[in-house]
């Protein structure tokens, strides 16, 4: 044990997952076995707590809240999408101070790995004596070097679900078109997890665009008529983000030419149903579960609250090794049956870089995946349930 | 045994459920428990199945299949909207006399019951012997008679985990103002019951709006201020029917005037939330899960499941004492541990009207439910769980 003593502190960047709260479970365990007395402070609200001294005393909680954090979506201890402004270093060192804080977990995706790296920097430059270890978090999926990232594989289950059941709605009493709008701005992880939702081959959705690939509003309307004289419906899955063949979000122009573009697209499944009726004359609406799909609890894929909260230990034992400067990784290690690992990895190999969905893994036509990415996917989201047909 | 011999049919009307399967199933156990050999057809489609002469035997399908229907989503012999033409009585007579039935059993709400008792006045006039037993089935719950219809806990049970979850993301990093679109048209039973989704004095969703009280923009602003004043966020529940106080759906001409009101009031939540924003200068965003909330199985209420099967039984037995014209109903024999049973009613006493929200169930606010609305729903949504907080 090379750590010096003190105090921690962990501090959440970004939007909630289903599974954040499994990763402050893990810390706080693990720190609990190895601190002895040294206290756990939870930054209330991400950097706004660490800037206004607010903390949560983790170290100090009920036995049945720590239970049930495991399990519950949201954020125990808030969390935050403020940028760090030059001036709030000096006063974000102030407070780790004055709390004796030598150990700073931060939480997120890959902006929050930057803002980590740059209070790693700050603190060492200002011969601080401060250990920063980052713990992978983003339904986005869109981290490098890690294999995936918690809380991406629960969303994924939901929407899957979310498509399975809607193809079930939509089988049973065609509207001609269904679209679900999917979680996601410049990466289709989520979506392309919807093809998850089929068993047999005319299952929901029969269409997936993802916004790696740009799409054109003809080639949207030329699939779905193909889709809907073959079986009489229609269920699309597509990203918010989704673009057109020029890069605009869909429907930016479409509704109110004076407002931002990024404000419209918030509506994309909305304004592409309508954009697929006026272009195919075949009736579409759309459904958005939105942050529904991203903290339901219930949809929780196991291995994502497992790892999750392993993630949570082994950024602790990182520490307690005298690691920073670094976050915590997935390894894959087997595929089936499905096993992973925790590494290191500096927090610059992530900072500030976003994965997108390889190429290889869309198929040709632009408008579903290929079983490289279901390969891939499905030990994550782990078993759907197909229902069966009866026999006609 | 009052009953003839024969064969029998079932159709469904109107939109699916998360239990409108195990409906159908309970139909059939009890059917092959009491019919013999006698035939059981299921139309394929509703009232198309019917007239085009499309039909599943349910008689002859696998054990592994029936299994599953109970626990399955959507509509296992699909649905139809299609209003019944008075050349189309007579296609249906003869289709129903080339095969032998002489029961019929028709799944659905107020507007299905009307076409059963319309198809059994035509059969009676036509001098055919047939046994028409309707089985309620509506998200809505708005049927008059019956204590509550199958399905309608179920998606009450997907809301209100989804206010609930919505809420935890709400309070991690909060976004000024989150609208919840929920479904109903007039009936307001699914947003009324997103109410269980409170632990606490301070959990979302914070307002729930009703379309059997009209409001105006002017009254959801200032409610929205206040709770926002008070914890720096707010959840609003809202029917996706919901009325401004001129009885217009929200929004209905702020898009576009040149569109017909009900299409643009299928994107209340977005529109809401648009003039929320530019009411109150607070950043609104809305999600709407829509159709996924009404088939979602993993959400299915038990006692909701287990009483569709029951009412698939009950309209079996009926047929076999001798009755016709009747729907099945529900009648709340305890409330505490809960217990129902099933009971006939008139064919008339449920056609064709719809039971809102009785008024004195909202909170004189015009802004919640009371607690008499919670104690007649609660039992039939299930315990649903409410998160701890950590000590601060």
């Amino acid at each position: 044990m090379t750590r010096g003593a003190g105090n921690a502190a962990i501090a959440h960047g970004g939007g909630p997952t289903a599974v954040l709260n499994a990763s402050l479970a893990g810390v706080i365990e693990q720190w609990t076995q190895l601190a002895g007395k040294a206290a756990l402070y939870g930054a209330w609200r991400g950097i706004d707590g660490l800037l206004s001294d607010t903390f949560v005393d983790l170290s100090n909680q009920d036995a049945e809240a720590l239970t049930d954090l495991q399990t519950s979506p949201g954020s125990a201890i808030g969390s935050s999408r403020r940028k760090l402004a030059p001036a709030d270093y000096e006063r974000i060192l102030a407070v780790l101070r004055s709390r004796g804080i030598r150990t700073f977990f931060y939480t997120g995706g890959n902006g929050s790995m930057g803002t980590a790296m740059a209070v790693e920097r700050f603190a060492r430059e200002a011969h601080y004596e401060l250990a920063v270890v980052g713990i992978p978090k983003t339904i986005d999926n869109d981290l490098h070097v890690t294999d995936h990232t918690p809380g991406y594989a629960s969303t994924a289950r939901f929407f899957a679900c979310a498509a399975r059941d809607l193809g079930e709605d939509n089988r049973a009493l065609p509207s001609p078109v269904a679209v679900l709008e999917v979680l996601g701005r410049n990466a289709g992880w989520v979506t392309a997890a919807t093809a998850l939702a089929r068993g047999a081959e005319d299952d929901a959705p029969h269409l997936i665009y993802l916004p790696e690939r740009r799409v054109s509003l003809e080639q949207i309307g030329a699939d779905v008529r193909a889709v809907h004289a073959r079986l009489g419906f229609c269920v699309v899955a597509v990203c918010e983000g989704q673009l057109d063949e020029s890069g605009r979000p869909f429907g930016a122009e479409v509704d109110r030419p004076d407002v931002p573009q990024h404000r419209l697209a918030s509506n994309l499944g909305h304004t592409l149903a309508k954009l697929i009726t006026g272009h195919t004359g075949l009736r579409a609406r759309s459904e958005k579960p939105g942050l529904v799909g991203r903290s339901c609890a219930p949809f929780a894929a196991e291995i994502d609250r497992r790892e999750a909260f392993e993630c949570g230990r082994a950024a602790v034992r990182a520490a307690f090794e005298g690691r920073s400067g670094v976050m915590v990784a997935l390894c894959r290690d087997s595929a089936s049956p499905y096993s992973s690992s925790t590494f290191l990895t500096p927090l610059d190999t992530v900072a500030g870089r976003e994965r997108l969905m390889p190429l290889d893994w869309i198929a040709a036509a632009g408008n579903d995946v290929n079983s490289g990415f279901l390969e891939y996917v499905r030990p994550l989201v782990g078993d759907i349930r197909h229902y069966k047909r009866l026999r006609r």
